[in-house]
């Protein structure tokens, strides 16, 4: 989703001066924990800053906190929502660095990525640095079940990533088990970041597990736009290398809904434009099919899922502008 | 330190029993927390299983655990030491992992990496499972203390890499800083297993400061010795890829101590051998300068500091064997 896209529906709202005002908040405990006496990370870190752009989870965390009272003042935020909101960037931001490893990406948010400027091996440290970081942080709060709660988000994402690589190349990848990976890899922590904005607030459990489907079912949606960016999106408006899911062997869900449409007859040209990389080949097979109307339509069910979810809370500001970002997704460009 | 030496050592004390006992029961801890509903992480994780040879990290948390009160049977032991002693591992193998992906090594306990087998990339998220999974056990234990102590400790370990990695091929590195990145990436976990064991046995204040300090030098021994077998071990007794540290650019305190005794008159030769990487000149350099032995005998003075720093413990077998692995990081050959 792009900043501008973000920032807009933000500030559209009569909420949005106060998560601005919280979100430079959480941005300066981003900086300020990340700070090191030695001059090398600080280096590193003042590079990364142009990755947290979007801001989309520390976002996700505040409304949600807001979202289960229907407040609409700042005061009825925790110092632990900014905590918690600087914490899952930490975490979206390793994952961020260590993914430009295991893509070999070179660009992201317009600039060089720091694999392709430095090195994987200062990238797999600097990464290792932001998750470490992001613990510590989330230590401070001095709440064991947030933690554990975070733990398990990160297992449970670092499997959909093993899972992801082991699948590679893999033509015959079922559809569950894509949506199940996606749901990890993505889902996972962005249904954390709703969860426990909402636990913060003294949600109901009903909330609480409400807000956390409404999250799993926007990052899917998410990463299934993502897919389509992958194929027709470009760098200079997505700020990243296009077409590095087809040249990875990823199979994503436009690439699967084609396979399958295709079927038998057609499988064979279906295997040869993927195992030769073929992206012409590839986009016309595209145009003369349902496929990416379909996986559209998939990713718009999702946002309707997770909008669907948000039943529980009350009236406020603060529902408004989480429908509104569910919709974004859909309108993505970035 | 080579596996058989530290149980031979364990083996030959009183407390060895109880010690072996509870190590096994350690293993347990690490081997179901890793468990996962996925093949492809369980073979990984299979695989690695291996790396797990000294359990020296492990042994330090039980040890330091049973130093304090000079106790020598498991009833004062708690759980929470077993379940430290797995997180420590967990972080240590996790160090493993990711620093094999740094050094391009092979080689390791005479099995190959995880990135030389399954890829850079599936290495690198492995590694993150394994911090990943360590933090999410350390949460289970809902001390939110220990968590933060651990994660002080990774963030001293990450910088401690970031520096080394800047300061590959620096010719000019001062000692004192790379004496401060060995404390960082090696001293560090050490020092903060022998003093987390006695948090949990409930040391003193003293007790667990001094174990700290013994930790640390205890390390950064460790990692000269290190560095001396990286030069004259061999691969087939310390089971991993040696002569790396010179390949990579890395300055290790025998480089260092030659550098400084060579002086301005020598120093275009030994520029020009750590240049071009040329063991042959550099083991000629070597064998006509005191720097094997100036480096040793700092390893020695360093263990005698770790040793000191132990006269704040009662009398007894925990304190003993403590003393004899320190000694034994001198003899190690692997």
């Amino acid at each position: 989703m792009d900043v501008s896209l973000i920032e807009s529906t933000i500030a559209s709202q009569p909420i949005g001066g106060v998560l601005t005002s919280q979100l430079i908040a959480v941005g300066d405990v981003f900086q300020q924990h990340l700070a090191s006496s030695d001059r090398e990370i600080n280096e590193l870190c003042r590079h990364i800053e142009r990755y947290r752009g979007k801001m989309l989870r520390p976002t996700l965390v505040l409304l949600s906190g807001l979202a289960v009272t229907g407040s609409e003042t700042s005061e009825d935020l925790d110092k632990k929502h900014l905590l918690l909101a600087a914490v899952v960037e930490m975490i979206h931001m390793a994952t961020l660095v260590h993914d430009d490893i295991l893509d070999e990406s070179e660009v992201r948010r317009g600039g060089a990525t720091v694999n392709s400027l430095n090195g994987n091996e200062v990238a797999v440290m600097l990464g290792d640095y932001l998750i470490s970081k992001a613990f510590h942080l989330c230590s401070t709060m001095g709440d064991p079940s947030i933690n554990l709660a975070l733990g398990e988000v990160t297992n449970t994402l670092c499997e959909g990533e093993v899972i992801q690589l082991h699948r590679r190349n893999d033509m015959d990848l079922p559809e569950d088990v894509y949506l199940d990976l996606v749901s990890r890899k993505t889902g996972s922590l962005i249904g954390a970041c709703c969860r426990l904005g909402s636990v913060l607030s003294n949600g109901t459990e009903k909330q609480c597990e409400a807000l956390d489907e409404f999250g799993r079912f926007m990052g899917v949606a998410f990463q299934i736009t993502d897919d389509v960016l992958d194929l027709f999106g470009e760098t200079a408006v997505t700020g990243k290398t296009v077409g590095r899911d087809l040249d990875l062997g990823k199979m994503t869900l436009p690439l699967l809904r084609l396979r399958d449409e295709l079927g038998s007859q057609g499988r064979d040209e279906f295997d040869r434009v993927v195992e030769q990389r073929d992206r012409t080949g590839l986009q016309k097979l595209l145009d003369g099919s349902q496929a990416m109307e379909s996986t559209t339509n998939s990713a718009r069910q999702m946002v309707e899922q997770a909008k669907s979810r948000l039943s529980v809370l009350p009236e406020g500001p603060a529902l408004e502008l989480m429908l509104q970002l569910a919709d974004g997704v859909l309108t993505r460009q970035s």
